[in-house]
């Protein structure tokens, strides 16, 4: 097989961990014997200081011609700590999610049984769990107007869904309930927000279209709770983009750590895998990140985009493996890890 | 001393919960010597049966004319599943809240050390964990505007923030920080939403009055990870309705259960004192509700509304020693309670 993948390391760690994802696609290649053609683009702070803009035009062009995408993570606290900041790196981001019709970010929650002891969460509540978000990626308050008013004391942004954004991500997400479970939780604020009620209209129409399918509805303040209290509660999950972005990032305690969870966004065109994890400047240049994310990013890649199941478990197995011989990054580290076998990214990359 | 308390029962458990915290408030009348004077009105679903107003007029009467309020929840699966049901319990909560301009509800997030075991979460992660929420009450998703186009199928909502309501907030949380250990996060997502960029704009002018207190700004979905990764590393935590509503529903599994959390919701006129858990209707009439939340909100009232801060040290006593007793509600008991010390709500409310 022959493919074309842009790499796209973006800010902070993302290059040091999208070095291992590439590294893993080029062994898989020489294992398999597909030809990956790879080729770099820029995005984020990286590009506001080379070009001035976040997402220029011609990494959208290079991102369109490809397969698909393995990307690392945008962001610099520079804009984080100044409000006022009229150019920021996420606007990269969310540009090319929406530009692309990447609206169905997938994030598969998943421990690796090594990793029991990592999480702050009790063994005994996550061994088991096993859960699958599928988060609406180009729609909500991420994308609805905003602006100020009142002489700039006032400041406002937009959650807003339209049916067919609901439609398409919760047949999505029907059809991957179909081949695990069959159970569906939708999560939503409809007690309150009429864009929920949409959200839940919708959702209640589809599920008729399934009907193997067991549909719960639940407020996001208790599945908030909830995911902590039972995971295992959980299986496939629907969820806007917003409530999306915090369960989910609530959820990598589910799997011992943010540093172990990759996710695909996929939608009309190419498909971009990366790790749910940003781009943590406060351990950037450090060696320490984990690498495993965009490693398992990498695997996904394999899977959805190029349908290369066997290579996908391959790169799994891998991590098992590691994993199992109790390599660790600090993140995944418990106080049974010896010292010897905690490695930096690079290292951990090439085991 | 001689007060007013309205009790407003509402919907499911809100009944039997407030029963438990109205018998306490009479018992510490009785031992301190002070004279509570109660009365009763109607909101939520009760209301819409009784007078199709989830708020009647009689009801803000009553709260605007008493000294204290002792809420319980409002919420009915009826209206949850029907999305286009136009007259909501939680209408009338949402309208009490503004009228009374209640902007500030405190979530104080403790666990008490007879619990340490009822979490999913692991004991020595929590151990010593006590968080202090000022969540924003009258203003973001919650009251913008909201409403239908494209004939039904766009839906949209407004958050919306205003300087003064950011800055009101942002002080009593400064002044609850000094206090305490002098260490405030505030938590927005101002990577992507202009409110956000308002609300950190104001709060970090507001902390040049607070020199003597550290600020930390954090995105949501990083604190809803942050919250189970590490509680500890909380002290007094600052945000907005919408991710207020998230973060402390998540944040009650770190005391334990939602059915042990009180919260105090304060601003210009009247204080109301309520559980954070809802009206949990799957539970309602069962009695295994646990009245804890509902007692504990009665201690908050009398120390923050009636400056009675003995009286309510003996209620928060009261309820550990019932604790260290071993007697337990369902939601608290952990397997090495014995059978026969797990409790109904009324008993525990008489313990
Ligand atoms: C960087 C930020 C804009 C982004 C988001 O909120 O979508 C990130 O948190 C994510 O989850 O991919
Ligand atoms: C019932 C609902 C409208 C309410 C809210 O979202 O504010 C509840 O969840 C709460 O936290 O008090």
């Amino acid at each position: 097989m022959k493919k074309k993948i842009t790499i796209l390391p973006g800010d902070g760690i993302g290059k040091e961990v999208t070095t291992s994802g590439k590294k893993v696609l080029e062994q898989i290649a020489d294992c398999f014997g597909h030809e990956f053609i790879f080729d770099y683009a820029l995005i984020g702070h990286e590009a506001i200081e080379a070009t001035g803009n976040p997402l220029p035009d011609e990494t959208l062009t290079k991102l369109k011609n490809s397969d698909a995408v393995l990307f690392g993570a945008v962001g610099h606290p520079k804009y984080d700590n100044d409000p006022s900041a009229k150019i920021r790196p996420e606007q990269g981001l969310l540009k090319m999610r929406k530009e692309l019709g990447l609206y169905a970010n997938l994030r598969p929650i998943k421990l690796f049984d090594e990793l029991l002891e990592a999480s702050s969460i009790k063994p005994e509540i996550l061994k088991g769990a096993d859960i699958l978000f599928f988060r609406e990626l180009t729609g909500d308050v991420y994308f609805g107007e905003r602006g100020r008013k009142d002489n700039n004391d006032t400041a406002y942004d937009t959650m807003i869904y339209s049916r067919y954004e609901v439609e398409r991500i919760a047949h999505k997400a029907f059809k991957a309930a179909q081949t695990r479970s069959k159970k569906l939780t939708s999560v939503d604020k409809a007690n309150v927000l009429e864009s929920s009620r949409l959200w839940r209209e919708v959702v209640q129409d589809v599920a008729k279209q399934y009907p193997d399918v067991t549909v719960e509805h639940m407020f996001v303040d208790a599945a908030a709770m909830k995911l902590i209290q039972n995971p295992k509660s959980f299986d496939v999950v629907v969820t806007g983009n917003l409530f999306g972005d915090i369960l989910t990032d609530e959820a990598s305690q589910i799997a011992g750590s943010m540093g172990m969870l990759a996710s695909a966004s996929v939608g009309d065109t190419v498909g971009l895998y990366e790790p749910i994890h940003g781009s943590a400047h406060d351990i950037t240049g450090k060696g320490v990140a984990n690498p495993l994310a965009s490693i398992l990013s990498a695997a996904l890649l394999l899977d959805i985009s190029f349908g290369l199941k066997e290579e996908a478990d391959t790169v799994i197995k891998a991590v098992e493996q590691t994993l199992k011989e109790g390599y660790r990054t600090r993140d995944i580290a418990d106080a049974s890890t010896p010292h010897e076998k905690i490695l930096g990214t690079e290292v951990m990359g090439n085991v």
